[in-house]
Parts: structure tokens; C-alpha cells; sequence
């Protein structure tokens, strides 16, 4: 888990305040839940291996000894997305949009842009099963990562039912789906070669094994999301013949039209290898990706019956889930962030004469604090080469300095350390002064 | 522990800017930890009773059957500041002003304003002695309430030496001064026979018990923080009698006369009988409250020697702590809030009149969130007089109408739900007129 520095919390500003203006823009509002959950609440949810992945909180006072458990973090926002709307059913609106920027814990083994506490920005809109849903969550996706300055993204599209009508087509047994999936999944780590190794070593039969890749097709040497993706549904349809898997190729081409007539158009894709690991997907699934970062930079679906797990009564859902840390790993490798993230703490510095003097130092740091503008007083009265310098090597452009002259004048002499010039105001027009040049030099 | 649905969301993210905005004013630089410290930074830190309110988190994988505990959720942000300042002092200034606003965690019983999860607003200045920095944290606090809209807050003052210096000229034994102190520190909860008759519980000598009423102006009917800070510190003058405690007299004359040129200075009160529990002050301390919530909305002060635990090396320090959770309960009490808070989640709502024309209505609302318009789509064809209903319901005060003639016109209707009236426009010119009209009612 690490520490942010002053730059660090700077940029993860910069990203969360771009994520949440224009999630505020699709008419998603904020929720925040508590960083502990009941055990119970979160154990089962996450698949055997999640629960290992749990930290989990000791009980207090006296059964502190026993060494039980009742408490754990948060593992991640949607099953408290769940708990929520459970409990609070009667204060949200039928149709419930919200975004959740908050910290999830797991017990893994970090790695590039993976870390044991890590923010997740979720949005998920809850009440319907229209796919205006999974379309407005595409483009909002889209909005964002344009917003901060990406142009090379891709947001993959698939559905659950039609995975399972080409493993049923490609007559893959029920109880192989799993195992089948796990090694497709695998396809850009592992290329096609790869991939056909380990449907062999998982047990698939080498008929329905050249079946699988032909309905996936995964040959070396093509890519399907480099088809456009009604060419892609296309030949998918030649393949999935069940009901389920033509309902759902029929809900993702209207999925690809709606997105059609927006900015997030050309990014979409339709990938039928996509798989995504949690199993509580029930429909369209979609993950968004670039080129220099194995994995994804997020990713999310339907998932119809999670919030009746928790309320009793089935109520549609479809979220997305960005990961703020693999997007700030790749705009920090690529050089992404806007300059001004860097700047100085202070626009200017109020300099310390004379130990004696340091309230009128106050007093004009505070008329100047009025104006809007970020003060610095230098607290001790030490040499003023050795304040100057100070800010200096902070960034500050101005030092405001109040020697006895300018004191009983009632001024102040503002150096510019760039421009290594001076001038001198009155102290209640200094500020107006100061921000005035800020401004000029942009 | 709560959930904060979207209104309180605001809240909390309106009060945390205006804290944030005001620290920047100051110079003050963002700082973040992990939630999980090890449970050994944290242990011996709060005095026993902290600890037991510490919650504990398991071993994780075979370690997790014995029980053991070998991390622990963040107690307060104080501690975790001294290891950052351990750990990566190369990378921070020699004068280290940080705000750090992140929630803590304590297993206490609940009450009002008080939960098991609540945030803190910390500000504090690592590197200097000067009385500038107290007088600068008294300033911040007084800026941040001001802009919050408080008007009738204390900010007390008082200092560690000066309560020892009163201790010992009324002839308390050192071993009694924590009894003493936590008997005078009741003061506003018990009143002041309350106070003498656990001065006498606590077995505090009768001439003793006389001599404090008198150095701490205990007496019934008297309040010491009704004086100007000079006239107090007069009257301590004529008490305090050792070195220590002239000087912290003089330190404290030194910060009031600082504050004297702000706009803080007629909130700053002497309070002799302010004590704060935590055992790591060194010199000043001070505390801010309003008159409608006992206890208090913040407070702070020098603790010289908690770094240097850490770094082995002794850096002064100064801070603030406010409390977020108890300054939402009187705002809200008060109702204090800009009503603009409880505004609508959107601006405009697109309507949907026919599944097969949604892609007309997804494009115009991404024209629409492309000129700043927070959009919301309605994703189901209900009745539209439904999908009106549900707009007004949630205070979205225009609805964009695309029939069947708009859709061949190129032209969207947007229907002002609370004039009854409605318009139709170019379907790339509706989002300005929209965003004209809504400039126009303020």
C-alpha cells in the first residue's frame, strides 16, 4: 500500500475530477460507502478464490482473543452497490444512477499498475434491462478516457449467452464451458498457439477444440476486432443457433447502433473471446483497453440478479468499472498530465524581516489570502537570501517583502524571482497586482 | 458506520472543498496514506484506551487460523504524517505544510456527531518553532469556518507549560496533575462545583483545591474566555511563576498579537482550562467550537517530539485537526447548506419515444453533454407521460422530445416542465439554448 505525495494526490485529483464530471454529465449521482462491510455480507460473492483475497477485521474487546473475524474492506463497489439499495430501497429513485470513486483492499501479490489498496470508479445504473444502458455506459467510458487525452482506446463488446452458444455450438460439454473459457480468455497473453495447448491440456475433444476455434477465430493471424462489429456479429450469427444466443447478438448489434451516431463510435468493438472472470454477469460484457498495457483499464457488464441476492426482488443492473491506478500508470509512462499539476504550492511568499514585525507580515498575507491568491509566510526571520532561495526552490514566482520602510509606509516591495524585478504598492492593492501578473503570464 | 446516498455525498464533497481551497490559500500541499498501517506503528501511540479502540486486521492466508493481527485501519492521521516524514524525507521540503483529508477508524460507542468511521481535515507545519505557524493554523481554522458561513465560533488557546506552571503554583503533587486536569477539563460539561467536587474525588488537597479554583478562575459566575486574550493573560501572569511557564506565556502573547491583524482576531479567547487528552503536545494548544455542540469542532497544537519517535531525528511541528462529521451536524442543524446541494442529478432529461429511434436520442444527448449539459436518458419507450413525470420527480427542469417529425425535421422539441411551455429547435443548437435558459433563472 503507498503513501501520495503532494504531486502524487495531485494527479489522482486531476483523473477522479475528470471521471466525475463526466459521469455528473450522464445524470449519474455520487454514492460513497463505508470501508468495512459485515464478513458475512462480502464472503461467497467473490468466488472462492476473492474470499482468500479478503482482509478481514478482528473482533473487539474481549473477543479480540478468540481470534474471530466479524468485519472485512471493502473488496469492491458493487456487492455494497447491492447491501445499499437493499436497505435503502425507499430513498432512491427507480431508475438509480450512480458512480462510486472509492478504495477496495485485496490480499494479492502487487504488480505494474496492481496494488493491495486501490481505487475503483465505478457507475452503474440500476432499473432497467434496456440496452440504452450498456450503450450510454460505452459512451460515458469513451467520454472520459477522451476527456483525459486518450485517443487509442478500444471498448470491447461481447455477451455471456453468446459465449455460451458458441461453446454449445462448438459442442464443448456443459461442464467444460468453464475450464474452455479460462483458456480463450488467455488469448493476448498467449496468442492462438497458446491457446489451443491449454484447451488440450483442459480436456476438450479435437473436434469440438477446432470447432471452438473457428466459432472464436482465434487462427493465428486473425482478429476479430478488427473487423468492424456489425461484420463481426455478422459471422457470429453463422455460428449460434440457439434462442438465448440470437437475442443476445440481436440486443448487442442495437447496442453498436445506438453508440453508432456518438463520439464513442469508432472505438467499439465486438470480440467474442472477451470473457470476463466474475460470474455474476448475466448479458452484455464490455472491457476497455490500450495497446501498451496488458489487461484492461476497466471493464463491466449486466448482471440481472446480483441485487435480488440482497433485496429479494430482481432488479435489473449493468455497471462499469474503471481502474484509476492502471490509468495513471499508463498517462504517467506516456507523459499524459497537464503541466500545471506540478506547479508551485504559492503564487507568492511572504518574506519574515524581523520577529517583530511578523504580524504586519500576517496582516498582508491575509488581504492577499482575500484576493484568492496562495500565501506562504516564511515563519522564521531568517537571512532573506536564504528565504528567497527557499522559494525559489519551491516554485513560488513572488516574494512580498515588509522591511521597516515599507511598514511605516504602509507598502509592500514584491520581487519577481523569474524576472528578477521589483515594485512597490500599497499594501491593500498588492494582491490585485500580484493576481494581475499571474494572469498575464498564464 | 454509514452510507452517504447522494445528497450527503454533496455535502460532505461541499464542505471538503471549501477546507481544501482555504488550506491551498495557506500554501498547505495534499497528502494521502493507506487506510492499513502495521498495527506496530499504531500500538502505544493513543494510550491504552486508544489501542483498545484500534481495529485489528487478521494474517492473512495460513497465518489468518491463528488469529493474529498484523495490521490495523488508521487511527488518525497524525501518526501516519510522522512515518511518511520518516520514510520519505529526502522527497519533502524542509518546511513540510501538509492537509490531509481521509477517514479514520475507531471501535468506539457511537454518538451524536461521533461514528466509527468519520473523517478528518488535518493541517500541519512540520519544521519550524516560530509562533507564526500557531498563529497561521488559528488563521486557516477561522477562514474555513468563515467561509462555511459560521460567524459565532472560539478559537481557545492555551498551552501545555502554562497548565503545568498553574499545577504547580497551587501546590498540586506532579503525580496528581492528570487527575487535576481531567477534573478542570469537565468545566463546561459539570460546572464549576462540579469541577471542585472531583477535585476532591480525585484527592486534591483542600488548600490546593482553593489555589486552583483561583489560578484557573474556576469559580461560578466567571469565565475566563468572556476577557480579551491581553487581559487573561495578565491576570495567568500574576499566577505563573516558573520559567517555563513565563515563556509559554510569552509564546502565547506572541501568537495572539500575530492573529491581532486578521481577520481572526475577535474569535481568539485565553482559556486556562483547556487541556486536550493526547499526551504528544509539547507547548500550544487550541481548540474551536460553537456554542450549540459540546465538545468541539476541532482542535490542535505543538508536538515537537512526535516526529523525531519516528525519523530519530527531531522535527518541530504544529497542527489542526477538524472534525468533518461534527461541522455536518451543526450545518445541517443550522441549516447552513447552499440549497443548490439538493439541486437535480440533471439538467435536461431525453425522452424516449420508440425503441427503434433510440439512436437519434442517444446523439443528441452526446450534442447535448458536449456543450456541459448534464443529460439524462430516459432508456425505456414507457408512456411519455410517464417518462415526464419521472423528469419532474427528480427536479430535471427540461425534457428534449424526438417524435417522428423532429427526427425527419432534424429538430428536438425541449418542453420547460416547470413554465409549461416548449420549443423546438436545430437539433445541434437546442444544448446552447437549453444552457441559456437555465443562466437565466440563475
Amino acid at each position: 500500500m503507498r503513501d501520495f505525495l503532494p504531486e502524487d494526490v495531485r494527479r489522482r485529483e486531476y483523473v477522479i475530477g475528470v471521471i466525475t464530471r463526466v459521469y455528473q454529465r450522464y445524470g449519474f449521482e455520487p454514492l460513497e460507502t463505508p470501508a468495512v462491510e459485515n464478513l458475512a455480507t462480502l464472503l461467497g460473492k467473490y468466488g472462492d478464490e476473492g474470499s482468500q483475497l479478503i482482509f478481514k477485521i478482528l473482533k473487539r474487546g474481549e473477543h479480540e482473543k478468540t481470534g474471530e473475524a466479524d468485519l472485512a474492506l471493502r473488496y469492491d463497489l458493487t456487492v455494497p452497490l447491492a447491501r445499499v439499495v437493499a436497505q435503502h430501497q425507499a430513498k432512491l429513485p427507480r431508475l438509480f444512477r450512480r458512480y462510486q470513486i472509492q478504495p477496495v483492499w485485496r490480499a494479492d501479490r502487487p504488480a505494474r499498475g496492481r496494488f493491495r489498496e486501490f481505487y475503483q470508479c465505478d457507475v452503474d445504473l440500476l432499473g432497467s434491462t434496456s440496452p440504452v444502458v450498456e450503450a450510454e455506459l460505452c459512451t460515458a467510458v469513451s467520454d472520459v478516457l477522451t476527456e483525459l487525452g486518450f485517443s487509442d482506446f478500444v471498448i470491447r463488446l461481447n455477451d455471456r449467452r453468446v459465449l455460451t452458444a458458441l461453446l454449445d455450438a462448438a459442442g464443448v460439454a456443459e461442464g467444460l464451458h468453464g475450464p474452455a473459457l479460462v483458456a480463450i480468455d488467455k488469448l493476448d497473453k498467449i496468442g492462438a498457439d497458446g491457446v489451443e495447448g491449454e484447451l488440450t491440456a483442459r480436456g476438450i475433444e479435437p473436434e469440438a477444440r477446432a470447432a471452438l476455434l473457428s466459432c472464436f477465430d482465434l487462427r493465428p493471424g486473425t482478429d476479430a476486432t478488427a473487423r468492424s462489429c456489425d461484420a463481426e456479429l455478422d459471422r457470429l450469427a453463422t455460428h449460434v443457433r440457439s434462442e438465448p444466443g440470437q437475442s443476445a447478438l440481436d440486443n448487442l448489434r442495437a447496442i453498436v447502433r445506438l453508440v453508432g451516431g456518438t463520439r464513442a463510435a469508432s472505438s467499439m468493438r465486438v470480440d467474442p473471446s472477451l470473457a470476463r472472470g466474475l460470474s455474476y454477469y448475466t448479458g452484455a460484457i464490455m472491457e476497455v483497453s490500450v495497446a501498451d498495457l496488458p489487461g484492461s483499464l476497466g471493464g463491466g457488464g449486466r448482471y440481472d440478479h446480483l441485487i435480488g441476492m440482497f433485496s429479494g426482488q430482481e432488479i435489473p443492473a449493468c455497471g462499469f468499472s474503471l481502474g484509476l491506478e492502471r490509468i495513471l500508470v499508463v498517462m504517467a509512462e506516456r507523459g499524459m498530465f497537464p503541466p500545471a499539476l506540478a506547479n508551485a504550492p504559492a503564487d507568492v511568499m511572504v518574506a519574515m524581516f524581523d520577529m517583530s514585525t511578523a504580524s504586519h507580515a500576517l496582516r498582508v498575507a491575509d488581504q492577499m489570502r482575500a484576493c484568492g491568491l496562495r500565501v506562504l509566510v516564511y515563519p522564521e526571520a531568517e537571512k532573506l537570501g536564504k528565504q528567497i532561495k527557499y522559494a525559489d526552490g519551491r516554485g513560488v514566482p513572488f516574494v512580498a517583502l515588509l522591511g521597516e520602510d515599507e511598514i511605516t509606509a504602509g507598502t509592500v516591495t514584491v520581487k519577481d524571482l523569474a524576472a528578477q524585478t521589483q515594485h512597490t504598492y500599497e499594501q491593500s492593492a498588492a494582491g490585485a497586482a500580484i493576481l494581475e501578473a499571474l494572469k498575464e503570464r498564464g
